[in-house]
């Protein structure tokens, strides 16, 4: 086993079962109820129940931090420990981080990845309404049906690098922060407002809010025809069946000009390209 | 055990070790040598030295069919027998395909995915060199670095969807025929000419060519600053360390304006909104 960095050697703490001397972190067994209650996060309805989500590995991490998202617990995998800056969790706990060393099987109950990252993190769920998302400036993406996690992740992401005010996700497709999502999105779920909304409240919500609803869809016209409205909501569609299939009206819709003899583009390319389109507007 | 579909059950054929009169598929066991050969397709070299790689699914098989590519071999899962179209394998038959049925652990073992396919198939291995796609009319997509199988398939999809005249493949990063590159384009891979380049010999053959290669760059010009050249060669650089890492020199560079706060955009996205941009140009 390689010897951990400074921090966990280092003070006066131990920890069960380690036979190692360590200042805090103390070693979870996979059978711990706080392992079972974070593996349970896989479901949105167990983290709209805890109000949390599970973020997955170092980048992640870091760039929690670097959003001011302060972890409620870390986990880091004991077989990894070595790869830990160690200053970084003692700087954790002070923040009142709960820090838990935990073997690769514990790990791997809280990880949806193949492989137990080095680390991962319990976060405080956002609480974001659709209407809030609405009142804020800028564009907002609806994902209509949107049902691949990595796509979804993406254009959240391609949504705040283009100025979005946030993404509504249609219910039925993939939900904000499932763990494919969350990686996807590299950061960008922590500062890009996102919410659940329902295909029957979208309309209304769009017209409370002086916004028009631009759907990506075939029979619409040349997406550069003409500029895009800054208040528009732009929606993209299930990645088989279009925005028409969860949305069924619109006040215009959009087409990316491509060859015919291609597939249509993959959702999460289609959606960004019209986030770039849009953030032209001056 | 569901009843297989009428062509596995007329016919005076049959297999051994099924119980089942079948006309003309043979039943291979997982240990069959082709099972092996087929399986050796995972890895790059394999691929090159067989001339074949494989495809997987029912939906790539539809793909393949519409392009005109004729698989070698098509394995059928056992375990899937009644969700395939009994009249399209005795089609394939008739055109030449070798046709198989394989138990769900060969299947496994010939497919990358984690749950076993309903069919796969082997087929043919294109053989496009670089200086043949940048003779080709149209801009030119450049994969310098581009690491993720997602990300690259993605993209071949994209330039063939933006009339792309093919996708380089810069050497070290994904390998054009890799199964996850093949699941990615969604059919692309069939119809757009692909090579491999080495970032020794790209600088003289795009300038025998007579393309000026734009790469998309940090601080590269605002993308939508200048058209850009039909016949360009679009690089897109490696998802953490762009496109300098893989190729030292260009000619333009391209900057896609975005929000600071954002990671830069996911490669495959940032290659498509330039292909996009490009393809715009009249």
């Amino acid at each position: 086993m390689p010897q951990g960095p400074a921090y966990f050697r280092r003070g006066a703490g131990s920890a069960a079962g380690t036979g190692e001397r360590l200042r805090v972190p103390t070693t979870l067994s996979p059978q711990n109820p706080r392992i079972a209650l974070a593996h349970d996060l896989r479901t949105p309805a167990a983290r709209r129940d805890q109000g949390r989500f599970v973020i997955e590995g170092l980048t992640m991490l870091e760039e929690a931090r670097r959003s001011a998202v302060r972890p409620l617990e870390l986990y880091i995998n004991d077989e990894h420990r070595a790869a830990v800056p160690a200053e970084r969790f003692a700087a954790y706990e002070q923040d009142g981080t709960e820090v838990f060393i935990v073997p690769a099987r514990a790990m791997a109950r809280i990880s949806d990845l193949d492989a137990p990252p080095a680390v991962a993190a319990v976060v405080p769920l956002p609480r974001w309404t659709a209407a809030e998302i609405l009142a804020r400036p800028g564009p907002v993406l609806l994902l209509a049906g949107v049902n691949d996690p990595g796509n979804a992740g993406t254009l959240v992401r391609s949504a705040e690098a283009f100025g979005a005010a946030g993404v509504l996700f249609g219910r039925g497709g993939a939900d904000p922060f499932g763990p494919k999502v969350v990686r996807a999105t590299m950061g960008s779920i922590f500062r890009l407002p996102v919410a659940l909304v329902d295909a029957e409240e979208l309309p209304a919500a769009a017209a409370a809010a002086g916004r028009p609803v631009i759907a990506t869809d075939v029979d619409g016209e040349d997406l550069g025809a003409a500029p895009l409205p800054a208040n528009a909501i732009l929606a993209v569609g299930n990645e088989r069946r279009g925005v028409r299939d969860w949305l069924p009206r619109w006040d215009r819709a959009v087409r990316i000009p491509q060859r015919a003899t291609a597939e249509s583009l993959n959702a999460a390319v289609a959606g960004s390209i019209v986030l770039y389109v849009a953030s032209r507007v001056k």
